[in-house]
């Protein structure tokens, strides 16, 4: 049984405590937290840690640690202090960070004799895989990465920061049509409002104040200003019956030639009802494969892109290679 | 630079041929073959060695040998034999004697220190990779392959060999309707002939003969039996005009749930219009990867599940960390 222990008991937390019951191989041994009477009421029987800024240095007995703290300020913090003691496994997705992250997160984790998988889930995780492996295989093609259709955190939280909103939720949805424009063969340089537009679903009780929320939604720097977005205003009730899943997914595309002037088009999708428990499987996935490269002697930090993707499976090289190849 | 040679000079070889025009960290330095004159009017100045059943002691500065020979008869013999001498790179594709034939090269391979990719392709290759991780990041899922729409070599053949029957081009093609139902999340278990079609061009100069040619057709078993197929006739010239590329191309789906009931569906496609040119692209990825392997130290056979993918690419860790994660 591979011991695992989450820090941070939120949405993500609680996605891989569910992937957790489907992995027989797997126990989960403690969760470490800020709020462990709120936690501990949750989840009964199961140890609870209170989680402090030395949660390091706790004693349990943990072969791995599932990092599910936010990648803006709990995992860049986290992970170091982390991988001093544990073997650990992230979903750190500030994609412009993930090389600096990645060489801290080596140098603690292999002076300290540990295996860190960082950056895991689909994207960054599988669809970076795709990427690379899609650039390999088809050297001067061009990739295209849709999102969509689904639930932005940062994107929703940013619409609930504007003035008299107390509540949106943000659906990025790919353009019609443009997808099938790569499937048929074409490769433009699209904008990016020409690949995604921009829903957003907000609770605003003054409705004389509506046009202004509006106009501040649609015109803001960086989240919106570059993207056709359409806000619509709903009631709290409505916010709570149709809009408290978190469902996510999209499409990485590889499109290029071979040969003479073959055209070959490489595809990978995902439709997610729930992105945070589908994030949570592919972490504890990889919490299966850090044990094993641990176990086989590897140290330091390795992204999905630096481990055999066998080790991340229940089934035995042999197994695999008789029902799977 | 990576120095390649190519065994076996048919459609598959000269896709690995122009593959590795466009990856220039790799130069083809010969071409083994059974039929050296021909081959030599073919290719111009580049060396061509004459290929017999002592091959591999052949005297050659070839980092990588990419095995380009049909996998019922070529590979399983030259895939030990040149493992004795090179380190290889190989499709074979026969799925149900995988485990096996990667035994006997895993141990030839290691004896005399190389290293032997074998079943890299799309499948077996990537499409077993997908089935892999998606039965990794979803337990207890169900797993779909649809190939098609393409050209299967083995049912073309088979065709070909009915009396009367002087040219023959069997497509693959997915049953309309039914991937769009897997993507809408339901997961029932398909026959043979609600996955698949089969669509069989015929050249046969007696008109008198085709519903004889048609019966013995749809009839033959382990090919056509299971299926719905059609068989249609057209003339020599059609034939040459409209059927003389190698599209294939196919789909892997796995669909399973998370947490309480959370429907989460993973899609893997590609549509190619050259099958040997994108075979061929694999494999000389797949070489990169082979000779880095055998520079890291590693020995013996290894498919597509053993080895991290970022060795596929030309770029390095770190490039891929900053720019494709």
């Amino acid at each position: 049984m591979i011991k695992i222990g989450i820090v941070g008991y939120g949405n993500l937390g609680r996605g891989v405590r569910g992937a957790l019951e489907r992995n027989p191989d797997m126990e989960l041994v403690a969760i470490l937290t800020r709020r462990p009477v709120e936690v501990k009421n949750e989840v009964g029987d199961i140890t609870v840690v209170t989680l402090d800024d030395q949660g390091a240095s706790v004693d349990i007995p943990v072969d791995i640690m599932i990092l599910c703290g936010g990648s803006k300020e709990d995992t860049p913090q986290q992970g170091p202090l982390f991988a001093r003691s544990f073997s650990t496994v992230d979903s750190f997705d500030t994609h412009a960070d993930i090389a600096d992250y990645f060489q801290r997160m080596d140098v603690t984790a292999r002076e300290h004799g540990n295996v860190s998988i960082i950056s895991a889930g689909w994207d960054p995780g599988i669809f970076s895989l795709e990427r690379v492996v899609g650039d390999a295989f088809l050297p001067g093609s061009k990739g295209y990465t849709f999102w969509g259709p689904g639930v932005s955190q940062g994107h929703s939280d940013a619409a609930r920061k504007v003035t008299g909103v107390a509540d949106a939720r943000q659906y990025t949805v790919p353009v019609e049509g443009v997808i099938e424009q790569v499937r048929r063969g074409s490769t433009p340089d699209f904008t990016k409002r020409e690949m995604h537009k921009r829903v957003v679903y907000v609770v605003a009780p003054d409705v004389s104040e509506h046009e202004r929320i509006r106009k501040e939604i649609v015109g803001m720097p960086n989240y919106y200003a570059d993207y056709d977005t359409e806000v619509l205003f709903i009631t709290e009730e409505e916010m709570q019956k149709d809009h408290s899943a978190y469902p996510h997914g999209g499409f990485v595309m590889t499109s290029g030639l071979t040969g003479g002037n073959n055209r070959q088009v490489l595809e990978y999708r995902c439709q997610l009802s729930s992105n945070p428990e589908f994030t949570g499987s592919v972490l504890v996935a990889c919490a299966r494969a850090a044990y094993r490269l641990k176990q086989n002697g590897a140290r330091g930090a390795f992204t999905l892109l630096d481990i055999p993707l066998g080790l991340l499976s229940p089934h035995s090289g042999d197994a695999l290679r008789g029902s799977f190849m």
